[in-house]
Order: C-alpha cells, then structure tokens, then sequence
C-alpha cells in the first residue's frame, strides 16, 4: 500500500508522520521546534530532515513500502492551487512557495493546504468527524482557526480562507481583539484569551487558587492551569471555562445555523477542558441555534490529539494528487 | 424552448410568473394575497388558479411553447427531498406536501425549495451574483433569512436548514429577538426591528422629522418611512440606518469570513435605503473582515426587486429535475 508523509508545520513545532493511504496506522510520528528565526531555508531544511527520517522509519517498520508524496499543512493565507505561502506572520513568511521547495528538497511530490483545516480534515478522515458529509471544525490554541469539509473534501471558498471562524464577530461592542476589532471569537477563546481573562479577574480581586498553581507569577498563567484549577474544584476557574462556553456557544450556533453541519467538532487545548467546557457550550448552542439544525448536529471534540494536522496533511495530499481522501 | 413556472409563496403574497429555460425572459407575472387563514387547501388552489393564468398568459405571448413544470419556493423549514413544508408559522402548516399538492392540482412536475434560498439562487441565475462560484445571499423583511450558492447548487447542508443567517449572533448580550435569544441579526435588521428602533428613539425624544411622516401615529413607522427621512436628510433617521449598516455589517463580516464568497448580496427592501446603507455597510465589514477574504467579494444590493424569488424558484426546478440550472 502507497504511503504518505504528513507535515504540520507551526509557529511553535513542526510536526511530521506516515500514513498508509487507507489511513490505518501512523509512523514515524516526530515534534521538532520550528527555526522560526534561522529563516525559511532552515524551516524547509529541517522538514526535509524530518521527512527522511520518517522515511527511514516507515521503511524499517513495513519494508519496503512505496512512498507518494508528502502533503503539508501551513499557516496562512495561501494559494492552496500555486502552493505558495502568501502570508504567516508567525513564521515571518510572505509568498514563500513551501510546496515546491518541500518537492524539491525531499524528491517527492507535495501538496499544500491551510493547518487549521488539515486539523477538521483530519478529523473528518480518521477522527471524530469520521464520514459525515458537512463538518465545521474550530481549532483553539494560539489562536483561533477553522475549516469546513462538504462532500469529502475541504471547502475553501473563493480564494482560499473559507472557514477563518477566530475573526467572527459575538459581541460587537466586545473584548479588543488583537487583530484590531471588538468582540472576535478568539478574543475570548484563545488558549492566551482564556489565560488573559482569569488573570485579569484575579487581579481584579477574584478569590481563586490559581495564583498558588504558578507560584504567585500571574504572567505563568496559561489555559491549561485554568482548566486544572477548574478541575480541581476552584470555583472562579469554572467561571471562566463557563464564561469560554458561553462565548464559544455563541460561534458554533452560528456555525450550526449558517452551514447546518452534521458535526462540529472543536480541536485543540481546550479538548483538555472535557465535559466542564463541553455540557455548558452544548446547552448555549441548544438555546441560540435554530432547532432543526441543532437537532441535526453533533458537538464533539477531536478526537486525534496532536495528530489530527498530520492525517488532514495527508487526506489532502490524496485529494490534491489522486481526487479523493 | 421549454418554460418553467414560478412560484414564491409567502406569508403575505403568493408571486407567479413563468421563465423560460435560458432565463431570458419574465412573463404573466401576477401578485396575490395569501388567503392564510383560509387554510392550505385554499393556497394550493389559488396557487392552481395562479399558475392555470400564467401558462394562459404564457400561451397567449408566446405560442404553443412547452410548459416542464413549477418550481414552487416556500417558507420552512422544508424536506426537500419529500418535498414537504415541515413548519410555517407564519402560513400556519406543519408537515404540508406541498410540492405534490400542487403538482397534482396543476398536472405538471412540481419541486420544492426554501423561499430564502429561492431569492438568493434568483440573484445568482439572473441577477446581481450572476456566474459567481461562492455566492452567499441576505433576505430582508418581516424577517432575516439568507441562502448559499456553491458552484451552481444551492448549499443545504445536513437537513435543508443551511443559509439561515437571521438567528446568527452579533451582540452576546444585546437586543432581545423574538427567537428568545438576544443579540441575533434578526433583532436589529429585520424591518420590524429597524421600525422598532426608530420608534424606540423618537418615545425617547431623539429630535426627529419621523412623525410628520406618519401624521404623528408612531405605529405607522416601518423601515421604508425611516430609509425615506434619511434620504430627505433626517439626522435621527440617518442614524438609525448607519446603525443597521453596522449591525449587518457585523454579519456580512462573519459570512466572508466563514466562507469567502465571491458575492455577497443582500436582498429586499432594505435596499430601497441605497448607499445611504451600503456605504457604511461596506466600510464596516472591510474593518472587521479578514483582509484577503474581504479583498475577494463584492457586496452588493440584490436587483431583481421582488421577482428574485420565482426567478430562483424556476432555477431550482431546473437543478432538481434537470441537475443544473
């Protein structure tokens, strides 16, 4: 069986593994730190490393399997049909052609695609959106992302950025977000959003436990310790992971009424916050989404930790090079 | 050449005319109230007499030309595949088979569409969307509905509820709509609500020349009088519109953000208001919008002013029964 590595590459780590086309096991799975300053060539340099390496591994685990190509998902804008970068501010990159600097380097086909829908497609291909026919993902972390898979295949609107779900506007009059507007979703649901929001309560007088979770340093305050201290029974903590419910709610209702998908399923760090998040986000979805669309759709969170960039890296290798996932 | 006939049932008027297949022409278009409270079988059968007129009319211009059927567009939510209105408040239905209703009272092949969806197809057959390949469409007037086109087909999503925009979100915590949440479109930019606005700020003492259009009955307020005192230069009444602009500028944002369409084009009597609404329109989404999604799409005003609907009725008979338009 044809197999084919994926790439997710990030601002923070570039993620590589093999997956046979049937998508029925991952190799090689590797994280690296992204050289985000030594520059573009160091990028692809590196992934081209970690490319090989994979190789080598799927190879010594399975003989000597064909290997089609390699499908990478990157921030963007792109220009999915060039496989040009035309933007990632997080990497410093402006119209930097990836696909064909990755084909060279590896000696293999490459496809291109935006990471956060690599993410849902992933997710649609071998995870908790597993064959429906209209999945909206959201992907949090960072910051906020998103993809919409219609039919099997990502749908990407007329220039490439259909689904950037993290600028929808829920509270016009809102919380500054930080591309310069007021009351964007990923102003109040980023991981950084969510940390921002508990530390501002905190200083504002909140009685929480959180400050003895970081050694009294606010500033080490991320999303991960509010859902902890939320977890662990702090009452201000749960205030803000219902607080991110409620914001969140809003969005996918949106999402629900204007797309009516199957699944939505919601990726990222926030899948860590489990039933805490998800049963009040699920009931401020049921009070604010059009009842036969919410009657028609499941809420769920990804189920492919980590890896769902690299499976969506790879179905869309397949429908890039071969039509379908 | 084959004709199709047309029709756009509302609560208020049922709209006929008869297009033939290349949408070249409108003929034998007729208006009448809806007998709503005389019950379905009284619709369906003024539809029969409507539908019997315009063929007469049809024969009449034009010869003995061949009439393929009625493409009926109605309010939902709908089964599109049964061709069944599921719910209707405003016609009073629940579960009407519409579809073979009418195809058995006229003796033709009859489909079945949502009456939002019709309107926006319309506009992208004939009018203001015409050719684009990512068409999303606002209808505005007793209430807020939408409708998207991808590649020449309507968008329905898992269960013919897609497009429904009215109930989206722009203020978390904002005005009261009749859904039961706050802060939906709908609540804003609906006729009713832009009426109500007024009104609400008038009762409040904003100086206003709004009552002399209405011989001082306030209740004789709805959204043409406030778009005919902001055209005459009443600052209250200029307000009110900029307000709407920036309310559906929000929303119109979340769409080309969400799905980067080629066009986005917004539809009813809300155009009637004319730059007075579109330039502030257009400068609120180019604010909030992602710069490269906003870069790729047109908002623009629909104009085929009340004929969209059976213009997009006739489409979609063609894309049911002759799989496109």
């Amino acid at each position: 069986m044809r197999t084919i590595i994926g790439v997710d590459l990030g601002g923070t780590n570039i993620v590589v593994g093999a997956v046979p086309e049937d998508g029925s096991a991952l190799y090689g799975l590797a994280t690296r730190r992204t050289p985000v300053t030594d520059g573009p060539e160091a990028v692809v340099d590196l992934i081209a490393a970690m490319v090989k390496a994979c190789i080598a591994d799927v190879h010594a685990t399975c003989g000597d399997v064909e290997i089609a190509g390699v499908g990478v998902g990157a921030p963007g804008p792109l220009d999915t049909a060039r496989g040009i970068v035309l933007l990632a501010p997080n990497l410093g990159w402006r119209d930097m052609p990836l696909r064909d600097r990755v084909s060279q380097v590896v000696s293999l086909p490459a496809t291109l695609d935006n990471d956060a829908n690599c993410a849902v497609f992933g997710e649609w291909w071998r995870g908790a959106a597993r064959g429906a026919r209209v999945v909206a993902g959201i992907t949090i972390g960072t910051g906020v992302g998103g993809g919409i898979v219609i039919d099997g295949k990502l749908f990407h609107g007329a220039s490439d950025i259909a689904g950037e779900i993290g600028h929808t506007t829920v509270d016009l009059n809102g919380r500054r977000c930080k591309c310069g507007n007021y009351g964007c979703i990923e102003a109040y649901a980023s991981g950084p959003a969510i940390a921002a929001r508990a530390v501002e309560g905190v200083e504002a007088g909140a009685s929480s436990t959180l400050p003895s979770y970081v050694g009294n340093d606010l500033s080490q305050i991320d999303a991960g310790v509010v859902y902890q201290a939320a977890h662990d029974g702090d009452e201000f903590a749960r205030e803000v992971v219902r607080d991110t419910a409620r914001f969140l709610g809003a969005t996918v209702a949106n999402i629900v009424n204007m797309l009516n998908p199957d699944v939505v399923v919601i990726c990222g760090g926030v899948t860590l916050a489990g039933d805490q998040l998800f049963a009040p986000l699920r009931e401020e979805v049921r009070r604010r989404a059009f009842k036969p669309a919410h009657a028609a759709c499941r809420i769920v969170p990804g189920t492919l930790s980590g890896t769902a960039g690299v499976y969506g890296a790879v179905a869309t290798f397949k429908v890039q090079r071969w039509g379908s996932a």
